[in-house]
């Protein structure tokens, strides 16, 4: 794998093998699509960041360095996802912070995933897990380092015809993709699976409900899903991608997803083949 | 803090920054009471990292290659804990495990934490944290990687008087210290919580166990906790702690306690003040 990489803004590929953020995933990632220099859902990564920070009580560095440090790594690539990984840096062996601890940051570019321009049209497949999320109110919502059940869940196939994976909660309620926030159109309404108790609360599912103000933040059973008109997947990396089959259930691509992917398009994305 | 270290084998005090140990906090630990070039519950230890390795289907190294690792960088302390990290190794972007993975391997040596000797006579004073552990039954028991919820929990004092906090669950059973386990002697009964839906199978946990099969493993109410005769946390790196206050309620070192404390001892840790 390739990536450019600045580590405490210095170039640089390692951390301190002694990294509370390896010793107890005690930090935080936002991975941001970039189109060149910019990076439209800035905003929305820099608030999710800072408001996680603040749960976490880790000191939040100054997003206007995040961004030179982003531009930097992604620099010349046309189309980008820079990983920015905040840990609450090295600490004595205890899980007790240190007193003033010093985050370590990377800031990470890679290219951004090739993704076949079709599926923006037909539509992904999908499976259920069996990987079951946890619920934890205290977690609930950042995009933190504790990543074991999204690996877990995200092992659980390897059929390349499978894109992803929807994970429910011990309770069976339906909560997200491994990677991606879910939305269906249920009885004609727009709907996305509340996350204050498991899940991520995802910067492309708060641009959605934004662009959305009707949408409806819920419960979704399984059986509802099963039953949607429409269903989709919001991604900062991927976009909206059309869900086209779930569980032996087929999907069309509806109005409502052509509309999101429209606004994804005018919001400066290009791959999403809006329209 | 100073620490001898040796990663994948070699002299170094860094991993890569795109270690799935970081990115997802994707490996597991054990923490290893040495003293000198022994380490009395090594192969508890050995059994808990092959079994975990088995459920996180991390390729599992040999345990003759982490023994020597390990007295290479415990040589010459005299008391001393062993830090062994396993990760999946470096991955592409994504949860999706590499094909082969390469595990990174990091071994630390840290000197023995200073440790009161009154503690294990006089005893320790807990408290009860707000922060709840979540029901996962796929990672519980495992000493993984994903420590948010300890370094919440340690988070909510910085009293020194207080020595460690109690973690229930969400429906308020007792389950552990957060970095101990914990048992009680409830009317006459030797218990500890179960620990297969949150919680450690600590290797010491392991070891009381053992010497007294007698002993029940089940629910633990805080009720129950407040009305024990006895309570102590087992822990590798500390040994057999009496508690000696919980919420206002004191406790004395009692039988059970003590013959414990015998047993570690026995075992060859010098520093558990046996008898």
């Amino acid at each position: 794998m390739t990536a450019r990489m600045l580590v405490n803004g210095l170039s640089g590929d390692t951390v301190s093998a002694l990294d509370r953020g390896l010793s107890y995933g005690d930090g935080l990632f936002e991975t941001i699509r970039f189109v060149g220099d910019s990076a439209p859902l800035w905003s929305r990564h820099m608030q999710r960041l800072d408001e996680s920070c603040r749960r976490l009580q880790l000191p939040a560095p100054a997003a206007l360095q995040l961004l030179r440090e982003a531009r930097a790594v992604a620099h010349d690539m046309p189309q980008s996802v820079v990983r920015m990984t905040l840990t609450r840096g090295i600490g004595a062996r205890g899980y007790a912070s240190p007193v003033s601890p010093q985050v370590t940051r990377v800031v990470a570019a890679f290219e951004a995933p090739a993704m076949d321009g079709d599926m923006y049209f037909q539509g992904i497949r999908l499976r259920v897990c069996t990987t079951r999320l946890a619920e934890q109110p205290l977690l609930a919502g950042m995009k933190h380092l504790n990543r074991l059940e999204q690996v877990l869940a995200r092992a659980e196939w390897n059929d390349p015809a499978i894109a992803e994976g929807v994970l429910c909660d011990a309770r069976g309620r339906v909560i997200s993709a491994t990677m991606a926030n879910l939305f269906a159109v249920v009885d004609g309404r727009l709907m996305t699976p509340a996350v204050d108790r498991c899940g991520v609360a995802g910067v492309a599912r708060a641009e959605v409900l934004a662009v959305c103000p009707e949408a409806e933040i819920g419960e979704l059973t399984l059986e509802a899903l099963l039953g949607a008109s429409e269903v989709f997947l919001s991604s900062s990396v991927r976009g909206i991608l059309p869900v086209c089959s779930l569980n032996g259930r087929d999907y069309v691509r509806g109005d409502m997803t052509r509309h999101l992917q429209r606004h994804w398009h005018d919001l400066g994305f290009s791959m999403e083949q809006g329209g």
